[in-house]
């Protein structure tokens, strides 16, 4: 089983995904927890290279292709092996994060990232995306700290993100738009059923 | 007008590069000599990365897709301003390395690295690239220094390499195999040919 959260910054994923990974645990699962990009040695360098608030030229379309990397690397040393030992996978943003920002924000050919996104994850992809979802003025505004790199951008580039993502929905029966503005306990039991519901399936 | 130099470390590339760039700039040429990767702040972060003898794991489709990153970062950042500005470009290494050292050499599939070149590039491809050859052996016995995380892998991975660039120049025109066993001034006399050639077309 894999799982991704993904929306925008402030809407709550990584909450949601402790909850979710406590409670797979409880149902008897073994999980991998991680995020993208990061969790291998390679991609947290790349993070810290991506998300670094300095004057480094970083074209869109490089922009993305460091994501790739740092998202191979994370499906070859961390995704594929713990899928194939049979956990659980809980993933905090994956490639449709790509497809929002770089594309929909940011103006890169969208069937371009989908052509390398297939490369990178080597068709490894999601059994369900959790994509929180609420507005775009609301979750810049949790943001109670110094905005990274790619968070201090403005809010129409936001926007233009947010209906990035809900398009995207739209287009996949497995990416779920939960609505982020309720209660931590109302979020997560949405996210539970599908959880349940994909588990049942692989049963 | 856009030159590439390629091949096997040790074939001397270098030299050969320097001595183009002085010879372009005789006949009034204004030229950008650079590297890939290299050349822009992001694409020596990545290059450090890359060639740095550490046991970072990196996949050959994650090292694949970094050289990509830096290689779109400097047709962004260096290659396509100096093109349009009327300058002749002289660079150390393209896309070809990748296919004939991740693709023949590391068995990562070889459309693949087409695709993701065509995205990283932005279709700017070069007018010649010189592929300075000689056998795997005496180019290897020609580096006299600490083998980085690259060059230290073994003589059989890199007779696949010289292999697939040999197999990359047959299918296309603009791809030069040029003798490097012989003397430099030998070897820089072919290279003055091609070049003028290419600036007798462009004129």
């Amino acid at each position: 089983m894999f799982f991704v959260f993904d929306g925008l910054d402030g809407v709550g994923k990584s909450t949601q995904q402790t909850l979710l990974t406590a409670w797979l645990e409880m149902q008897g699962a073994r999980v991998v927890s991680c995020r993208d990009p990061g969790a291998t040695p390679l991609g947290e360098r790349l993070r810290s290279i991506l998300l670094d608030k300095s004057d480094l030229e970083i074209s869109p379309v490089s922009e993305m292709l460091l994501y790739m990397t740092a998202r191979s690397q994370l499906v070859a040393e961390t995704i594929r092996p713990a899928i194939e030992s049979g956990a659980a996978v809980v993933c905090d943003r994956y490639l449709i994060a790509n497809i929002a920002y770089q594309g929909y924000g940011a103006g890169v050919d969208i069937e371009s990232i989908r052509q390398v996104g297939k490369v990178a994850t080597d068709g490894v992809m999601p059994d369900a995306t959790f994509l929180l979802d609420m507005p775009t003025k609301f979750a810049l505004g949790r943001l109670h700290r110094t905005l990274d790199r790619v968070e201090s951008r403005g809010e129409e580039y936001f926007d233009r993100v947010r209906q990035g993502f809900l398009t995207e929905a739209k287009k996949f029966d497995n990416v779920h738009v939960i609505d982020a503005s309720r209660s931590v306990e109302q979020i997560q039991s949405d996210i539970r059923s599908i959880a349940l519901a994909v588990m049942e399936k692989q049963a």
